[in-house]
């Protein structure tokens, strides 16, 4: 179906270039690591604890503690993710490392945005910075496998590849549907994500994609 | 006596995807590193000294000194532990990785638990909150291990699993028994952990286990 | 042109060392990894809403998300081009470590720079701040780049070494040249370093440097 | 002079054990990496410039950059004599980790004294601190390459370890002798530290060691 499109000038070949190709996968983890330890520092210190117990100052947070869950499972997911693309990737150019930093810049988005949404909850402004920075996540890492596809650059076959890009056209929608319902129901928005953790692409996935292996 | 699980499916071995599996552990690795240098933020730089020496200044930040000492030492050895399991691995599969990335969760909350421990430091409620921190991290690492020997993942022996899962209870065990104390004697409960650096699961092990190797 | 200068005294062959050289690597890899995460915490979290919404307090921040994209991209620009030249590099010495630290010395104040960028718009001492933290990390490049190349540490042939200095160079200038600017139009200087992303050195270099390989 | 001391029981050889090697290799870069890159948080943003310039104001944290400048270069040099131990290190056991882990929670102070340094420059008690932190490092990392000297660990011969331990005095010594002077002569204490980077223990080494190499 897609024509691969030739971009053998300035690719090399992972075998070739083992250590080069480690240096990518690693930068890019450390990454991730910083960025999901980071969410540590959006929850804040009690200092001062006016009349009330440290309990319930502590209890205050749980919007914090529950944006904390989440986005530490959302990275960690993504991190999953690009551990698996990056396990199927033959070759790389420049084109690749741009992509994967640009990729990485709304990863490390993701513990600001969570910050919003932990201090603000209710707030359909910080539920739609959320839900634009995570569908930013998945659109981008549909293009960087879709393009390294299309340029020969992985393993990955036909079937593999559709399946791949499904998941990421869903991870997308869930996010951007919850916006318009943002606008509505700003408290209900985020149950909308759960969808997520429930998986039901496994099912979806077998109907659509004949036989892929994982 | 445990019946192993077969998840062959989706199973990768170790020895096949030796990059995948050290991503695994680089990344478990950045996430202690980070989490281990984070501690450092928990001690105040005292910006407004008024009329006090510095030094007086610096000698009130002694519990904070005292919570760093402790987490260092407690994240310190849990990496070991880590360290060591992942050293027994031979597979890994996607709830592996689940699990990993939930442990990781907890132990990214020990640099926040330690903090408000440290300015809070005879207060119950911070006792509480960082002792169920610690076992929540024992307790998960002893599911991860559980998980992975049922499901055949590691090289470890049935008495080197049950000497592994008594350790995961004892310390997780120690400060589940500093929570009642915190309630009646909140200056003594972290003494009760003391006893972890006391180490006598030494003696305790070699009588229970007969003779597992290390 | 340049006499190749021998340090054999202390040099060590990276084949012969090659967990030691990784480690350099790795060590620049996480300095690289971490400076470019932190540049999230340039990002003010709108704590207080004096009656302005969410959307309009992140608004605000549009300066700041600037400054935090150009940095995002400029650093990982920078780690592709010592990612490049490490690929490169066949021995080290401890000048070679040396001038790495230092030149890691400032890559690590970029996000410092960046945030009082962001939060300094268009004040002419934020530019400046800038422009010569980004050309000594350019020029310092070119230094440890030079040396290694003279020293013969690299693999880097004679036009290859000069498209690397001529490139640095260029960087610098851009950085530079935005100064004088940033006295007489502080709001136009930022727009200079665009320069950057045109790339119009694949030209220029193509004309220089006949035929290098990249 | 030294009777080895037999650790056999729990010592595992490098060789043997490549991977789990090199992570405790891994973790302890990421832990240098990470204490380097936060020094950058010890330079304060000028949020609210009252009346004074941007320029004048970053020009008050003069001493901030100072000290940002010695602990870099103090924490990169001690990476480099890690990074050198470590390469000579050929087998590893419990106690070895439990010292390496106590040396990097030291190594993790530093941005702590650094900043206390930069923020009380002229205070004797900020001076004592910082000396304190960076002598109690030099003396940890001669006592970690000392046991496992004693323990056959490494492959150090006897005038290397002899050359270790002399430059691990001389870094501990100067940086004591700094203490009684930060006293009586608050500024002028820092400069003894200048001594390190004069590095007259060339000489001094070549003349106490007879050809021990490098």
């Amino acid at each position: 179906m897609i024509p691969p499109v030739s971009r053998d000038q300035g690719v090399k070949r992972r075998e070739d270039n083992e250590i080069e190709f480690s240096r990518i996968v690693a930068f890019s983890d450390g990454v991730f690591a910083i960025a999901i330890t980071l969410l540590v520092l959006s929850l804040d210190i009690p200092e001062h604890l006016h009349g009330e117990s440290l309990g319930s100052a502590l209890w205050d947070q749980r919007q914090d503690l529950l944006a904390y869950a989440i986005s530490f499972a959302v990275i960690g997911r993504f991190w999953v993710i690009h551990h698996r693309f990056f396990g199927d990737v033959t070759g790389f150019d420049g084109r690749l490392l741009a992509l994967n930093i640009l990729y990485l810049a709304w990863i490390v988005l993701i513990p600001f945005s969570s910050e919003v949404l932990g201090d603000h909850g209710g707030d359909t402004d910080a539920i739609v910075l959320y839900a634009v920075n995570l569908a930013a996540v998945a659109l981008l890492g549909w293009v960087m496998a879709f393009d390294a596809h299309r340029a020969g650059l992985t393993t990955m076959g036909a079937s593999e590849e559709r399946e791949f890009r499904l998941r990421a056209f869903f991870v997308a929608l869930v996010f951007l549907a919850s916006i318009p319902l943002a606008f509505v129901a700003p408290d209900l928005a985020p149950l909308v994500w759960l969808v997520l953790f429930l998986d039901p692409t496994r099912g979806l996935m077998q109907r659509v994609t004949s036989g892929a292996g994982s």
